[in-house]
């Protein structure tokens, strides 16, 4: 059967030029800003030994390396494997999935690595970098990652780079005001992190709706295959959540409950994704994407106040409510955003992230501004939201308060710079295929012609369609 | 071709209301037992400041989560990666095989903190939690994830939560009984996890006998990717088992001591499991089966002893052994076992855990009972066996007899429990699937129809069959 | 429609007595050496309170396990998980890639274990060993996972348990030259693991040569699925690659020092290889291959460099040109050491390992060489290079000769190794596969017959093609 040649087919994805030209021109800018600001910090340093005596340190495990390190590497997975892997449900965008994740994050982390450097690891002229920036870096391509999902098989490699580049930018000027201007906790990043890339994400594809995609629903949908694909990135995520969550707090007990709180969060919105997932399937059965994604939102909802006296039972709460709205999003809302708001968003980050994150920064006020000396202790009290130096005065409530505005400040950010970066993006220079394209790795890839996946292939005249 | 309707098509499926009602409910349960029992331990709480001046410790590093928590977090991958793909081998159960083990587990580790901590972790009405109890919960439920081996397929996901309920309670009495009472050393469970889980689950699945199970013979092998599949979980749970065995033994040798036995006990298993792979197959061809499970038997079988001086050779001969039973069980014991004891064991967990886990008791009994304060030192022995207070008297022959006792214990908890919750299970209430419609996700999960799995459909008369 | 017979279809490969033989025999001398020499070293063993005492140590912590524990899970994944799953792109080869490295690893780790062992912890008739012995044997072991990626789907199991004798005996007596003799740094084992292991396995794949290999070609390539399953080997090898850098590091800044540089070369690497597939595809479509393999290579190019001052800035440069080198590599290169050389290179391992592992030791040398006391601080200077004992006057451009020295005798060692073995492996007792069955997991697995893959099957005149 011959299939008309839509208009669209005219759209020009070459990348040949264009691609190698944006990644060795900023991998060389990345190379020369590295060399004129980024050095080892002291722990990383070969002076270490004299740092070691200078702080009275006796044994080399007080590196914060060793604190850190092994949240670290869970973390790296979840962004490379988590992410990736979690995106791979489409029948024929596994490629996309795995290697534009893949293509973003790398690139991300070295920008992030500079500008969050400058932000919060300036000292004489040069960015001390250790453990701890590779985790926030990691971090901040975490946002990247899932508006990644809002527009996932609609764009092209260049204009995920092109929207990594402004999105890590705008990350860290908005974390910037959020934990050094209004002094908000926030080190699972249920604000900066989740709320500010999804709302982020969410504006950029609203402002790339394209009216044509039903011309490519037959390639929106998962086999079976590739929701066990799927499946890995969801589990690596709901895994090592509690290492996210946990990854920057501080030494100790922070750290420690961080991790027992996420835990806890994840299992009951396992629980209440499955009962929802059920109860709202005419025959009662499970949906993939709902235990794929919903099931996650426990870690996001708790992202902000882990790290406080939230409780195993709170935990479980916000967990369990989570869960709720993330599946009832799926089923509801996601239909909703598209059909009225136009927001075509793929893996419905909204019902994942932005949901789940704003609930993230409500909790994480409410927990801020409930807290007493008395639960905490008073050196603990102190220590969990820092109230030192100009800060010592600063009581619970306000602390909610301000906790409550960083979510607002997120908000406006995500709409405010995903409007001008998706505006961005609309330029017809960035190589972007036609609607009927979309969601289809031989754009971009060189697939593999196996007898298998035949039926799939793309129409190819000069191919014969059975050999 | 119209396939006749069987009789057992009469089987509700139903799960609406049935499977968020008990989620709910149960989820619910937790949340109050939750609020009136669970509080953070002193290393996890905010007044971790105060506890460290106590005991006058100078480090943050020595908050047990630094040494622990990698750990922990690979046997989180062990119980939902590895359980969870490794049962991916079926062809199509692995929605069923991945969904329902995240369900269970979620649910699980949940109630096993509660039952876990009114036994060890009580104090003054709560029970104090750290890193320690969310490995140990993790543990309880990786009994439950190798008895749901046994009947996967065959159960519908209201059977396994009921199942993991009564499971997690008698996982923890027969824990109770083992550690405490008779003062018996298992720190990688062959006793309580794999010994009673795999009994346990193989006395369940007995009491579910289905005669007519050669109904969806074709459906209970595999394919070719669903094999690779299974093999991210055995390979998972082949190099993280060193992990699993070490997570709760004692700071410093012990945990190194744990970690370097089962790395050899492992590394030979594979060895003597592709050697009898080959061998016991006509044309000398191996076997994926064996190689997705039978590998792992060294992991199980050096359980109990690996805290304990076994030495590397001595691990090395255990985990060939292991390889060899395992292997031998896949071949002649499991078709002996359902054509004669009828039980049906989808997985093989008698292969995999059961007889390696009988091993890993004795091997422990044995190595106890031989421990001489020569081999480890008058301060190392009374630490491994922890012969203090009341137990200060005990002679390693003693505990060697107190340790074969805690391998009885098991096997009877196992026997009667899963007698008692097979039982349970089969009330025709909980909605499982009729013989001809085992190991199929379709009557569980919604499957997305693509044309590469549409031979494995079920015949739905509503809808053409070749489109 | 039938296939005819070929000839080498005469070839047999059958493996009932063959490789159960290998596999029990050097099991059993296994158990032999270990029994005799392998016992642990005094951090694992039970009298590790007495050595606390001795040591003046005052917390676990310090115990070595703490140090390496989670680098060395992170490195178990990469040559389980990682190398295993990377070779799985073969559309018909998955059983054989993750099952034959599993198999070889497991033996190679016992192997390297002892001929390490008896190199560098030999003490008073005993190798004492520790979670060090166990990173540096799944080190020794990656070398074999190199070679076999020379000649996968060409080789049997045995001749891959043979290669692994001869590679991990040899590996371990360059290593001690390199280490022990020339007093050269290689903790990431630029020289020692990748530039010696893949010129030994282009060697032994050299020795190999099949002139019939293109009957099997239809083979050789990939399909949707398995290329998927690559990149989870991908990314975990990419993802684990600042633990590999820095598992045998020096405790505290060189640790530390060695992930961040990984980090960063790696991240630089995505960036080139990207640009370099595109660039060199006619039709600027990205390939798999690369994407799978020269992204990896900015690991190896700074495996001796890691843990010196190289610097962000140095290492993003050295990963930039490595990724670049390796995805020129696989377009140009492969097919001329093909075509000219006779090097058939199943994996392109001469792109991933042998020009950047050169790149890695010539950057190391360089590194060496360019150091200065001022860089690194007096105390770092002499701990970063071990300028202590004998080696107490040696200057930096002397270690940089040294250094190069490596390269040489490693290159030579490859060389002269990998005739030899090849020379031995070629001998016709060893039951590999005709040309025409390579590639063909059916050779020496059970393979499900499932419809999907019917297509794949050999040809087998006793089952009907389509049911």
């Amino acid at each position: 059967m011959e299939r008309p040649r839509h208009q669209g087919m005219a759209k020009n994805t070459y990348m040949r030029w264009r691609l190698p030209l944006v990644c060795l021109l900023w991998e060389v800018a990345m190379i020369v800003l590295f060399g004129v600001f980024v050095r080892f910090g002291p722990e990383a340093d070969a002076h270490w030994e004299e740092e070691k005596r200078e702080l009275n340190l006796t044994s080399d495990m007080e590196n914060d390396f060793y604190f850190r390190y092994p949240s670290f590497q869970d973390v790296h997975v979840m962004i490379f494997v988590g992410f990736g892997f979690l995106m791979t449900f489409l029948k024929r965008y596994g490629f996309g999935a795995v290697g534009f994740n893949f293509l973003l994050a790398a690139f991300g982390i070295q920008w992030a690595l500079l500008m969050q450097g400058w932000f919060h690891s300036f000292k004489n002229g040069k960015i001390l970098i250790g453990v701890e920036n590779l985790i926030n870096a990691d971090f901040c391509v975490g946002s990247v990652c899932i508006a990644f999902g809002a527009i996932l098989g609609k764009t092209s490699p260049i204009q995920l780079l092109v929207m990594t580049l402004f999105q890590v930018t705008l990350f860290s000027v908005n974390e910037y005001i959020l934990l050094n201007l209004l002094h908000v906790k926030d080190a699972g990043g249920s604000m900066t992190i989740h709320t500010f890339g999804a709302y982020f994400g969410l504006t950029v594809t609203r402002i790339l709706y394209r009216p044509n995609l039903e011309q490519s629903k037959d390639k929106q949908g998962s086999v079976y295959h590739s929701d066990l694909f799927a499946m890995i990135g969801t589990l690596y995520l709901w895994m090592y959540w509690p290492s996210f969550n946990s990854a920057i707090s501080e030494h100790g007990d922070a750290q420690h409950r961080s991790a027992i709180n996420t835990y806890c969060s994840l299992a009951a919105c396992v629980l209440t994704t499955m009962a929802f997932s059920s109860m709202l399937q005419k025959k009662g059965k499970l949906d993939m994407v709902h235990i794929q994604n919903a099931t996650l939102a426990g870690g996001v909802a708790v992202g902000t106040s882990a790290e406080m006296m939230l409780t195993p039972y709170g935990s479980l709460i916000v967990g369990s409510i989570s869960g709720i709205v993330s599946t009832v999003g799926y089923v509801y809302f996601t239909p909703f955003l598209e059909s009225r708001l136009h927001i075509q968003d793929t893996c419905g980050i909204h019902n994942l992230h932005a949901m789940p994150g704003l609930i993230g920064g409500i909790v994480g006020a409410i927990t801020a501004a409930a807290a007493t000396e008395d639960v905490y202790g008073k050196e603990g009290f102190i220590k969990a939201f820092d109230f030192t130096g100009v800060y010592q005065t600063r009581t619970p409530s306000v602390q909610g308060g301000f906790q409550a505005a960083g979510i607002v400040v997120s908000l406006l950010m995500a709409f405010v710079g995903g409007a001008i970066v998706g505006g961005i993006l609309k330029l017809p220079i960035w190589g972007d295929a036609a609607a009927e394209n979309c969601f289809e790795d031989e754009v971009y890839w060189e697939v593999p012609e196996d007898e298998e996946s035949d039926v799939y292939h793309m129409h190819n005249p000069d191919k014969p369609a059975s050999p």
